[in-house]
């Protein structure tokens, strides 16, 4: 975790979870969308302002895994742990790690590409943002 | 029921569910939506294409009250039972009815008005569509 | 706002907006139930424990009004204004304020009970940690 | 599509599309889930019954290709191509495609083990219903 290159803390909201008690599957993928937008934020790349601007990064993969769950009230970190680049691919490595023990709770590896007025393109707006994390 | 002028039948998904194992609240307002945009369509009224032509329906208020609760893999029905206008203002009243026994889940009112360009206005879309169910 | 009981700095997630690029409706009553559920925390009553020890607070009714709309990255304040006791339901007025402006967003009044194992009750448990705020 | 074992047609709601006019990515983790829990149940394998047995179905790992977006008002159909057995853990494949022109829109795999009383187990109830499928 301390290798990192970007963490948000967040918490289990009571709504997240489903009759198993525990988080549904899905909001691990909200968790993993809301940190890489706030990274992006970061490095000065408003997610909506760049659609608005006719820029849009486009999930095209995700994989999820599910080690340990998450349950109401849990606080936890998702990190973004690594970037690389594949072509005009990125791939956002990425963990959701509960922060009372610091349990290992889901890993995740997303492959965005940036996708001008309805084209998929070289990103050149993220590579002069990400170039330091490569 | 049988007086109502929209019925839409729909079914519990479990992610809907909380760990109450019951659906959570605001899931609630979603069917009473998707039932709202679904009528609209049925009148010839898209929601997207709307927004997209520079129309927005907009809720402005809604008042839901909680009767009987929904749990996981309950079939229930969705309706519309009447349409009232005050001024520029649209009232939607709606239930929500479990299927297997037609206890009442759920009552609302939605309060819509016609937002063009940025600007509340005269709803002489929905008049058109809506004046039958005055 | 300086009068309120409880306040929540919370943040506008992307994935909560629909496609006219605003909140989408249903979010705002999940944003007042996260302030209700940390208010009750905050007081020592843990929503999960209490479903898991017998008793569930149960929403069964709420009014929400819709004034000036949340976009994605928006930071917010989700307030509990003031808490109001008729019988055995309990009232949690609430506010949604958008903190760049301190613009009003949005109101709500939620009216919530006490069910013990599955019949509403006295609401002794909510009476001990709310009679200061009455 | 002619040979998949299970199909489920749906329809986008408003309410699932995010800022850029497309279901939000976290809402295809969705569909595949109602998707698997409807193939259950025709199985005569109920998610929430088979929960409060003590037995739950755990996704440990899903993969999700994301290859033509879909809007608000799409129908579509969402189905399990095959079922797949490795040891004590199954896997769904599954796809989603668009009904107007019948376009690929997503593809997943997703690796489901058989938890019971909290131990990852033998899953002898899916092997019951789900071996004429292998």
């Amino acid at each position: 975790m301390n290798s990192s290159i970007f963490q948000l803390e967040m918490k289990v909201r009571d709504y997240e979870c489903d009759a198993q008690g525990i988080v549904n599957n899905a909001n691990y993928q909200h968790y993993y969308e809301v940190a890489r937008h706030e990274f992006l934020e970061k490095e000065g790349l408003n997610f909506y302002e760049l659609h608005t601007q006719g820029t849009d990064l486009v999930l095209i993969s995700i994989f999820v895994k599910y080690i340990t769950s998450l349950q109401g009230g849990n606080q936890f970190i998702c990190t973004i742990e690594s970037l690389e680049k594949q072509g005009i691919r990125y791939f956002f490595n990425q963990k959701i790690i509960r922060k009372s023990d610091l349990k290992l709770c889901s890993e995740a590896r997303a492959e965005v590409v940036s996708v001008v007025k309805g084209k998929v393109s070289i990103p050149k707006i993220l590579d002069d943002s990400f170039s330091k994390y490569l």
